[in-house]
């Protein structure tokens, strides 16, 4: 399976009760169909994923797959805490039509999770998975950056394709793709700021949050790169820096759903405990994309 | 609602197909209820809670009720990410008879969970909750140290009457107990190996993993201290951190299951992703426990 | 060498051109000669040893001692990053009249200081040093916790004779305490937020940067404890945690400084690049020491 | 000044007695003068200018100012934990040649090094300091990543020209390139290692220790780099993650110096408290090494 492309990591729609707004979903995704993303992250952690209960997340799944085109590819994210619940929840997601599971790092019991654990982890997913597995390691939500060793070992799994990295430690995802079979195994960098640095080095492409509001122009940054226009790539990574740090580290995911409704996608509220923007980080978020409208 | 005294924080015995085995549970509660806790933590870290379908989560307390004479308190983990997960959970638990809930910090959008974010947490929880709740901050699992200001914001709401604290921040624990209102808020360490620290600081008990193997032993710490008997308090305590540090830290639950099989109860396996001890382990448990044979 | 007691780490007065300012310091020990101090601490962390030539720091121990009575102990704080540097230093040290040294962990090459680094770094410091050492760990400004095996090793060395720990993990201090031989190695706490728990763990005293603005409340907890009046211990140690914090964490040493202008000592300004207060925050140092006045 | 190119940051050749060997370092000098470097970066982390007197650290400069053409840049680490001790040590150094000093941050205080503080810090060493001043960011030693508002604020001021990032956020560095003057404020990427895509970020050269050891590959890389051959950049880019992280985070100065030893030049022992590599460290490095020779 080739999943070298964009990837928007969608957020999921909520209504003022926090209910899942499955026709805001039809729309947001309709318009992003017509950008040229190679398909989409479903219930990534920008997808609120620890605030959904089993049955939503496999709804969700199965309406992306619904709403887009068979040629987009549906990437689910099927990371639990316990391996039997990731397995159980993987061959759910599979069976209502994702092409690929993103296994995000189980991270709860911090001192437990060592390479052996992890390794076992994934080996065990990938075994009983009906579909490819795709490593993730965000260390930002689970304080667990997935070892370079590990991902090596894995990466020779033959149900196991690649890794989302959003660490963002441009060394160990060089290192990563040098020491990786080439063709076989796929990185994904998981963030647009670091996604031209992660190309340069051989990373395929990227699951953006800022994909989700500016799609186009990461589409656009990945384009550059393949043809060797790497003066335009610098310039218009530069760019979408500030804008991507804006929906990730600066405001979070209702930075994304603020900077969504600019764009005309529905954005909508977050799940509690996450809580809406206040005016000032609004403001914020507005003198940040306005340039972009 | 008086919680003063030893709570074991009990881990779920499974069999060797990971499946929840109550014959083994109710051995256990049977031999911890002649020891003199005030209760039990169902659920909590040690309970392996992560790794539990919500329906598991409120079947063990249940059953803990039911093996447990009246007269001991069971205090119910009810930890989810989301706070109406967090609501139902509680709700559930307190239907079968929990007579109070903790409720750890929420951790997995780590930049999202400020001061503001976790005190409407909690106040939404504490709101909805028909028993009492108690604060819960692990660190060490969660990433996220519960602010002090925020406990003490907390711990003016009327069904919110206490904190377990098991980051050990030993001023932290101090400046909690004095800030907040004495006889009202509750203060019990998370740990065996800051236990006499902590009640000599004006903690009202502890939940001690430790508790599960030398229950009788944590019991005389916290006896020693209510008795002014602080030399052989102190002696005690130097005692009690290495085999606690062996259940904990050092090697985690299997390490804690490991322990208690040398003194009678059933420890089984953990869940997947966590592994058993391998044999230097087992050896290193052992070392440490001989002694209190 | 007995060092049980109450030490204040002293500050370097400085006068308005960053100069060491040598008559204010004579005043301010006068006035803490008529504290019960053990005696005192001269360049620790709190002298801001780190912005001082070597010959100024060998001074102003020379300058202590001289300004201080002959049964109070002077502790002088050697540390230097290299092996050779601190053994110069520490012998300058002992030659000016220190009767012990201090002497933090090196930190600049982190992952270079291994277990096997800092137990040989003390063990040279140790072998060639004509006073006694006492080792100082203090991981918030070294980023390095001296851990718990090398302590215990270096407790054997004939010329360590105690430890000075300000990370405040109480778990290891106890254990330290503990696996250590007793009344030979003395351990002292490095803060007076969690001198009343160290002392209940058998602590023998503490170096209290508090100790320097509320010298006899600080002696009087010691006092407390050593008599056996824990309940007023513990509502003293209550008392004390938020104006410790003040001059430590929350101010630093301008706020130390500024709160001993309060009290009718010399403060004056710190050396660059460390700033003075602003008006706020000299408000809340006011605030939170009015009621000691 | 032009800053753009290659500068290996040098070690310091000890002898047995851990003293400075300058016919050692005039050996190293004439060898690496063959080498397109843009110039030496003496006394930087590399250099253990922690472990060195001030009279050492001047002198070292004004030795390789001798044994180095007038054509090559020398850079000098001039950084001291006082602002005041700074600007001398930057004063000195100029006077002996150096012909632009490097300032790391301070990082003692570390709770005291505010974003104004080390503003402060800068804006006073570049006012006083004849040459200019090249910001250091080096986290893994200092602990503090300078912030990036402090470096795009300190950009603007006339003696200081560039940044050297050994923290290696390659979002980061990117956002700085972006945020400040193209062509005034010079960017050089702290390590071989994350050097090919600081440079496709717009970095003009870089400080990497694994140019002591293989100085034409990584300016090669660089020259590829120029060419724009980006595919050849990144396959050698590749090649070099390993050793370059053999000689820094894996085994630090001490496997610097061996490694060096390979390739003909004088490696020696560190000062104390660094070790010797280990029997085994030794030959992991000889591995790596070995397909370069």
């Amino acid at each position: 399976m080739d999943i070298s492309g964009i990837f928007p990591p969608i957020p999921t729609p909520f209504n003022k009760e926090e209910e899942i707004d499955y026709v805001k979903l039809k729309e947001n995704v309709q318009k992003w169909n017509e950008i040229p993303f190679k398909g989409y992250v479903v219930q990534g952690s920008n997808g609120e994923f620890a605030y959904m209960d089993p049955d939503e997340r496999v709804k969700l799944v199965e309406k992306v797959r619904e709403f887009a085109p068979k040629e987009k590819l549906i990437i689910a994210g099927a990371a639990c805490e316990g391996t039997n619940q990731t397995i159980n929840m993987a061959q759910k997601m599979a069976s209502v039509g994702a092409d690929s599971v993103l296994v995000a790092t189980p991270c709860f019991y911090k001192s437990g999770m060592t390479k052996e654990a992890l390794e076992m982890h994934y080996i065990k997913v990938a075994d009983s998975c009906p579909v490819p597995v795709i490593l993730y390691s965000v260390p930002a939500n689970t304080g667990i950056d997935l070892p370079e060793e590990v991902i090596v070992n894995l990466s020779k799994h033959p149900n196991i394709i690649g890794l989302k990295d959003s660490g963002g430690n441009i060394t160990k995802i060089g290192s990563v793709i040098h020491r990786t079979l080439k063709g076989r195994f796929q990185v994904l960098a998981g963030s647009a700021s670091f996604l031209y640095a992660s190309l340069s080095l051989g990373a395929v492409g990227g699951v953006c949050a800022l994909a989700n509001v500016l799609g186009r122009e990461v589409c656009k940054l990945a384009e550059l790169h393949k043809m060797g226009e790497h003066e335009k790539a610098k310039e218009l990574q530069h760019q979408l820096i500030l804008p991507n740090t804006a929906v990730t580290a600066r405001h979070g995911i209702a930075g994304l759903k603020t900077a969504m409704e600019m764009f005309g996608y529905y954005g909508g509220p977050t799940r509690s405990p996450l809580l809406p923007l206040k005016q000032d980080q609004i403001d914020d978020v507005k003198h940040i994309f306005e340039p972009f409208l």
